[in-house]
């Protein structure tokens, strides 16, 4: 089953479980997989910027896409494959399909510049992984430095058939989504999926610009799955509800570079990780930070029964 | 009366209306001003980045100091005199001074690298508008692209008397404000005011990392002034309360580029501004986010009565 | 006489001359004027990037341009005008041309990304300046981090009727000039003028891909001229010859950052300038380095005449 | 034989050879290494940036390793084995040093800013590959946008006793170098090899400034090879002399970006290589280019017979 442009819902980024001797806890990932898979997730992506990527040995990679594969059964896995060679692009795209992956996913290099520049690198990069492969442009030029707009996003689209679905994390970005969704309308762009992420902190709004769902790594999937559907469903006022009480800590969690240990920290006091290790190098929370989640937490739990750790 | 070490509280970093035909908007700037102190603000940020500050001619910019110290009356005004060279840097501080002002606020040139060059660049902007003139540093990665370390920020502060104040808006910032008051407290840098910005995102917890207070422009400064002062009198949860209630508003007014345009739109629906024109060049709000915008001050109003509008 | 797509030849980037005390040293402005007149330069760039424009005071500016127009007689004088804001480059460029410069020349902010922000850049400067001041398109990412295709030069051009020159620094950019003239041999461009810069270190093989003409500051504007006109005539080897004679220091004087020092030592051995001073903040040579200037100007006497000094 | 700070000379930055259908050339591979001993090479290194490094398989990189040290028997082979993580960079590195390679290089992630960050990042690095692998510190902003000062770099040899060599290839560096050397002569700097690169731009001066030797990929590695010898016996106008009838093909080979095609095809006319491919995505040379190099090689040939080609 692959990717398609239809794909909607919430395909939560998967962070990786390491052990405190930096070895992958396996445990801790088949753990997040059924996790997922229970609140009722439509897909998952793995190995993204936030799965510790460029930390992991290439066979430990292919191990966590076989884990996903196996415990989401069914349910379309993507796969972070950016590089910075088209090698290791295509080694891992070839591998991960063969694994039962439904996709890949792909960041530009932080090198890139003129709109051009960005077109020929994802026509470069659809011709590595071959024209089977379908996949997933991240556009997040907060991490990357890459801008794209609109019109180079629908370059990218037009050119390459397996181009099915957009990561978007923009920022700001609502007027890139209504402008991409009004080309769609039109019949001047393609159908492709367009899923949000940059950590959750707009999917209110983004929701209703027409995003599709969401592929971020909030350590409360579940409140990603509700305000989706809700959101959907024309209930907006319980969707901003939700949100807007999970916003103050999710904003915490959003802090680049420092997020991801807020995230792993939250999931493992969820009984989800074992531990809230990170591989080298790889900050940690201070105690006063620690003590700011938790509070953040107590606070949330007042709402939402779920944040009861 | 200069700007101290001991400046704290809430300074809004002013933004300049515009007439629709792009002349200063005289009535709305004192207006303004007026607004600012009626509410209680410590002093006023003008000339800053979210004060269009490069598209005023040196006269106008004069005036707007003008204007603030007349209004705000013994309040401190600090102005933003970056400059791509130290001579225009230079005319304005020394005129702005003349004319009133407590001080003046430098950002680092977005091509400053390495830690001396940071460290040097503040060295020659002291030296140009005079050991006389207190002077901020604005740690703005996001926006500066320029990263200060604590120790490159203690550097500065010690080679420069009259560097008294840090506008720490660097994202995440936390760690950082706690380790600056670390070393006051322990006698490793000398005492100067830390005022907390990026939008005001991580007010909250800016303060009870010990904060002296804000210098941002959120178009509810009232709300700033209140966080402010019950994180310091202690009332936790008062503080995080109505800071959560305003969060959603605040971080839709935090996005980079946009912002600007939200922050004038809410100033003109409260009666602040009489427009809310950006002078040339500039981006205005499409209808849906005025809409969105319309939608976060409704769900905003339930909870806090100034957002009726 | 304003600028026209048809301007070619040799616009040296003026340095401007200091006193040791700062002040500008106007006894060697005017001797280095009359110099460029008298070795046959086609015109004249004032207030670049090379010509400390940031450091000075507005009303400085302004003279430079009035001296320059004075003492340069009817060859036209092209004003750098780039600006953070578009208050302060539309009113040096409205005055340099009232005091009778030719026409301006406009960096792009080095904040820039897109084809699209480019564009739009250049079509609200040339906005702020008038329809009626020719501008040049500086095109120098090694500086301003700003990559414009060969496609972006075109929008400018055909957006903006008073677009009339190109200067072209990209590096690489044999390629790009070549694209640009089969443009404008296919009527798929616009006749502007194209004059090449970078220090010089392409200067010839640029000219054999369809330059006008060089507008760097070498300083030795002289051989520019030579190799400009050989290269034109067809004496191919004669410009080589001369170009490769003079490469070693040419490359010893386009590092950038210390490549102003160099230029102005050069120029004061000359006895063109009477100081090499660079207002603050400037860095200077040390005696090593002027030492190996020394010997390359040894090296290059016993080729040309024109190096003994 | 492990790489040591007394490494001097000519270590020749390999290119990888190419069949036209993007497989690994090893008859040139062969050919180029036998070529490098042959000319009296100190060393070599191997997937440098020049190298092609990210477009090789993990295999095929080992395997160029291999090659490198059975033909140059003896000699040290130093290998590029940056990577976006650590896990790639230590599993290359420790199989690298197991197949007989003397040494490590290293180029900074171009996300670091602040000085910490560096000297953090190599600390990391230096434990990721293990304290008994050598590594080289490859400073080269203009690729990296990486900036070390003189003090990082000290730091950087100081923390880590493997740290054994500087690929000094900053724009402008003639003062850096200066810099550690005078350090050195003080006792302040531990003893370490600092080669120069930078295409070989001021090899003639920075040898003065006391380099140890060259480490670039000139497509004629005879001439780094005398240079170097005759600027190590005081033989200064005939160093200078023969490098500057090599600058013009230099720095014709020296665009960032378009430098390799001219490699290639420099060292395919020179009959090294059999093909001037690069693997995909890679830029070749237009007919116009090729015929300005061939212009140069004949020119050249005029002084250096080895340029009959």
């Amino acid at each position: 089953m692959k990717l398609t442009p239809s794909a909607a819902g919430v395909f939560p980024i998967a962070p990786t479980p390491f052990a405190p001797d930096g070895a992958i806890d396996w445990a801790s990932v088949d753990r997040l997989f059924d996790f997922y898979a229970r609140i009722g997730s439509d897909g998952v992506t793995v190995l993204g910027i936030m799965g510790e990527a460029p930390k992991l040995e290439p066979q430990e990679s292919l191990a966590i896409v076989k884990r996903a594969v196996t415990i989401m059964g069914g349910k379309p896995i993507v796969v972070g494959v950016s590089a910075p060679g088209f090698a290791a692009m295509r080694a891992l795209a070839r591998e991960a399909m063969e694994a039962g992956a439904a996709g890949v996913m792909i960041a530009p290099p932080n090198t890139l510049r003129t709109d051009d520049q960005i077109v020929t690198y994802y026509a470069q990069a659809a011709d590595a992984i071959g024209a089977d492969v379908p996949f997933v442009v991240q556009d997040y030029p907060l991490i990357t430095s890459v801008v794209m707009t609109p019109g180079v996003i629908r370059r990218i689209a037009t050119d390459n058939a397996n181009c099915v679905m957009l990561k978007a994390e923009d920022w700001p970005g609502l007027e890139k989504i209504s402008m991409l969704r009004k080309w769609q309308a039109e019949g001047a762009l393609k159908p492709m999926s367009i899923l949000v992420a940059n950590g959750g902190l707009f999917l209110d709004f983004e929701m209703e610009r027409g995003a599709d769902g969401s592929n971020t790594g909030y350590a409360f999937p579940e409140m990603l799955i509700d305000v989706v559907r809700w959101s959907k469903s024309g209930e907006r006022d319980r969707a901003h509800d939700l949100f807007d009480a999970h916003l103050p800590l999710l904003r915490y969690e959003q802090q680049p570079g420092a997020g991801l240990a807020v995230r792993k920290y939250v999931l493992m006091k969820r009984g989800i990780l074992a531990h809230d290790t990170q591989r080298k190098p790889g900050a940690g929370l201070t105690a006063t930070a620690k003590a700011e989640v938790d509070f953040l937490l107590q606070r949330l739990a007042r709402v939402d029964k779920r944040a009861v750790v």
